[in-house]
């Protein structure tokens, strides 16, 4: 791979990149349990694969900053080893690296997200940052663009989880984070609150993990593939790539103009 | 209606309500445009009829309290008399009320949310406000339940915001909101930035609203009806109320536990 | 009534008010316990119904924006219902509301406060916000400029709240707000620590409400009539449409200029 | 004078003298121009003396801590050698201040206040820190109760700015404070926009000294006389002692009981 | 390597690892210039790796977190590339590690630190969070305590940054960082105001690096070699290995008992 | 002495002296614990009586502003008395002098400092206040500079608080801080967690006070005299005038100048 990639470059080398690179990638992550046969770590490496594919796709325009490598985890908490930032923290941290970004001539920029728990944050992030720094911010999930694979591939009802679909991801793009010999099925409590609270439903709220599954998995990961993995990542870089490309097509678009005052 | 309204009460008879409630309901709105055929407190009118109503249909188990009437409309800021909270303003006021309601005995509380920019910062607010103050909260789109009939009403493809569907709510349940004689379809924008940013597009981000439509509509408002906006009410309202008595079921969810310390 | 009534208006209709419009009036209220005979809401909704008539006398100069309509109330939390916001949230909340006028023009803004508990907060708002938004801001009183009336009509020693005046202010205003049948004197409670802490005497400082009251009420609410409050309301607003025309007749006056550097 | 005052004593003597004080009295003071006839210290240094004074009075129940001697007074910004704090940081400061009087036993304290500016932010921080810190938090302005002395001996009908009651106080208090060979009269703006928002009238606001003198002062400082500070301070220790020791009589009363949780 | 590193466990290897881990470390880097001869995550690496052996040598009483890879680096920011957390950002995000720590049991933690510019943040998160979250907080420089090593093999009297120390260490732990035929001394300013705020003189300050040293490195990198990197990293090794076991033999030390009120 | 200090000026003193004045000095204390033999004010005393000197010496270049008289003292909570800062309450209190002092002109500020606890609070308000305001700031401890006499008059080991050296430069600076007749040794806990953590061990940490010394003081204060004070405090004052001669007769450095953005 040839994109840039700010953590394996020295100053000069950057230099050279602002003379091309016209938007910022920061991959934003988590740091969360992922049932029994997922290293924590698994939204940030995963988040991180995808931007150094998805720079090297648009190299020279983009370049890739580092890791975000924590996230919004609350409802992971009750099981060993999760850390959860607060949704105050990760704009905190967000806002910094973006203002550090505008500083050296950067003015878009894409948060391209590993961790659904972290959605809600990254679209305050995005509405404040471009209004108050002046420099265009978007969100994307790493692999949401993948429609066409999800629908081929992906059976259970209940997946996103240390699933058949981030198993796949994982074993096409980052092998060491998977136990293959401890791949479960999620060990999903059934009846519970969560069931009432799940998207679509009339009525959305905070739940604990261990109140939806066992095992902290959902879906059924015994059906990941490498092959799966490959037609999902590959399937949402090419969207993408294409989304950036029409937005890099565009004129940066940040605040509102301010009507003039009487 | 019999429900219990917060503002229609003195305290003798809050202290009888709260005998029996056991769910406070927060209607959410905004103050922002809705085009040339409808007053800008639209959201926050109609989050607090859906709230009066779903308040008799659980009484004597919910109680209203004052609404939220200016929401997070950073998008509309360029058309005249919007006005604007930044998310963590919301989120203050959120907290307050929940701790005020919390010294008053009320551990479960529900956002009734009239505005769609509104619902990132309710979903922390749950995810945050559940943790910390120990009061179960949730949170809903008013009429978000009601597939049904929007499936059967609605046939724009891109609708939401004074659109057959809004404007037909209102008619049913405050027409004073309407302008019937100014009834216009959305004047889009075609071919600009926001079509490659609508939900369900690889990436999202902020745009203004003029860039997507001149006169501030979406949809086509020429189509609503009393009719359309009774099936839509009627439906969601049924299907909060099976929602919330299941969430009256079970117990008070709130803080993950604290496992022992070694 | 012919004022600017931001909630009743459509943006197009905005856009013309601000052609004439220089001030925005901001009703703040309250939603506290108001004795036996009185709404939660009282506050609220008399700060809304003298803005309306202040912009109505001071027609096409003003508009009334959506009311602030839950205050500082820590003193009422021991009654049922009260809900009281933090003054930093208050604060926060004029502040975006100031911004958003701002952007469309406004320059000049009123807060018209029916609450007593505000004014320490509402007083730093103008302080703060003139100098950082550059927006000239000042409070008041909603009846405090009715002198005459109230010397003449207002009989209670230890008044100012569900009382004579205010009872008597609801009736003309908003008759709604009142339970004709249950009114009451207040119940006061003597030899009490509040006695010390009263303003005149040479110590303040935080007192519960039910130190001083047991029915939530001060003053003689059985004394209160329609003429009564016509007399407080009409000197009232008569007082308020002086002031604020004289401070529309001279310039914008916001923060102090800073001198030069050497 | 024998008070306990926290600057001059070893930490022994205050272990001693916290078995029997029962109060903290806080000095809060201004750094702010007085005009040509007095030093910028004035209100520090006042609100320190009658500090000391009442812990003589009151010995050995009190005790006085380290004077804040920087307050809130941005209408004084354009004239040389102010320092102004915002409200948020005063009342950050008496937090910490407080809660560390908190750890050390302390349940009652009292702003003893030389600076009007400072009386809203004093106002909102007995309210919150009695509240969340359960210290009974109390304020007064220095001399405030010094009724009959200043009926006698005050004439101007404007006045409380290095005019004759505070040039008095400092006579009899702190001479080094007064240049007496430069004692001037306030120099008045006349018809400015301040008249309309002196305490009294309909409408408050902020405005800049200078809208009102042109040096700086109000009243006529040239009738000051150390038998006049004397008649004012010795009448307002009189009150202050009075009132704290009521205050002492009773119980500690700090945060609302919460009701009990159905 | 065998220690417990938390990003390539699962929360079943986790729940194991809690059985006997008494401490976490959480590496903290930076993200900056290091002149032309090495990368900018190096404090980020450096970091990492110093915490893994540290990790194995103390296995299994202590595990390893995910890393901070961004850290305080304002000096920094005119050279390309660089991003900079504020102080209170970095804080954030180590209090929400702490607190997350803290719910699965652990009760002490060291922040091993890479980059001089954090020093003064960990050492006021070490005083905050020991105190607010009753978790004993410590922090170190990764090689501080190779004393003996750094007399013996570091000549230049200005050194610190992408100098013989820095590329010796990276030689050593994670040789990718360096760009061995870049190597060069730093190209410095002499004369400049720097000279007069490096540590030991009278007074200290914030400068730019790009007035101390044009290539963005101080030292002599050409002096560098893999010998002195190993001899500095297993002094250091060892020296914060006795140091964490005599740390651990005591007691968890955490906020001051408050005394009784009395 | 003849330095400007504002404390003691009129606002047209102050105009005049910022005529020549391009320096601000702030002198920045603590209120704490000094063991039996020196008042609790001593650092704010002492900070104070340096500044007076050094802009004595300075004359007419610099001013001295209000002292902060309380700082970051939480080790010492537990010895009566002391009463501490939060570190960001000491930022918020410097910022608003900085920038009340920028309005007025000044664009140099030294935080001359008593207290080692409130060096890093120090280090980073330099850092923030620089950038965002603009104005130069700069720290110094008050007698760091006096290398030769330390060495020559200080033969404890350890010491630095109420010790030889402090004692002393307050027997000629300020006696009437010291009690002669109660003079003592630190009384040493020898063995505890604090010899770990003092500064040149391989880890940092927060220890209270009280785990070091038992009577609150370190060193041997039956070791001080006016004479040791005097060589310290005249070379300490010598060392910072020049430093600051240097300082003044540079150009004013403040945020780094932002690249062009492409």
């Amino acid at each position: 791979m040839n994109g840039f990639v700010l953590t394996e470059m020295t100053w000069p080398e950057v230099e050279d990149a602002l003379k091309t690179a016209r938007m910022a990638i920061i991959p934003v992550g988590a740091h969360e349990q992922h049932g029994p046969h997922m290293n924590e770590s698994c939204d940030a490496v995963l988040a991180t694969e995808m931007a150094k594919r998805l720079a090297t796709a648009l190299h020279p325009e983009v370049l890739v900053t580092p890791t975000v490598n924590m996230g919004v985890s609350p409802h992971h908490m009750n099981f060993p080893g999760t850390i959860s930032l607060r949704p105050e923290t990760l704009l905190a941290l967000l806002r910094d690296m973006v203002e550090s970004l505008k500083r050296h001539g950067i003015t878009r920029v894409l948060f391209l997200n590993g961790h659904g728990g972290n959605q809600s944050t990254l679209g305050l992030a995005c509405t404040s940052l471009t209004q108050e720094l002046g420099v265009a911010c978007y969100y994307a999930k790493t692999t949401a663009a993948a429609k066409k694979a999800m629908k081929e591939h992906i059976h259970s009802t209940l997946y996103g989880h240390s699933c058949e679909r981030e198993v796949s991801e994982a074993f096409y793009l980052a092998p060491h984070l998977v136990r293959p010999e401890r791949l479960e099925k999620g060990d999903i409590v059934s009846g519970g609150r969560w069931e009432a609270l799940r998207p679509g439903n009339p009525i959305q709220g905070f739940y604990r993990y261990e109140e939806m599954t066992r095992n902290g998995c959902i879906g059924d990961a015994t059906q990941a593939s490498y092959e799966i993995g490959q037609a999902i990542v590959e399937e949402a870089l090419e969207g993408l790539t294409a989304a950036v490309r029409e937005l890099l097509a565009g004129p940066v678009e940040t605040a509102p103009p301010t009507p003039e005052i009487a």
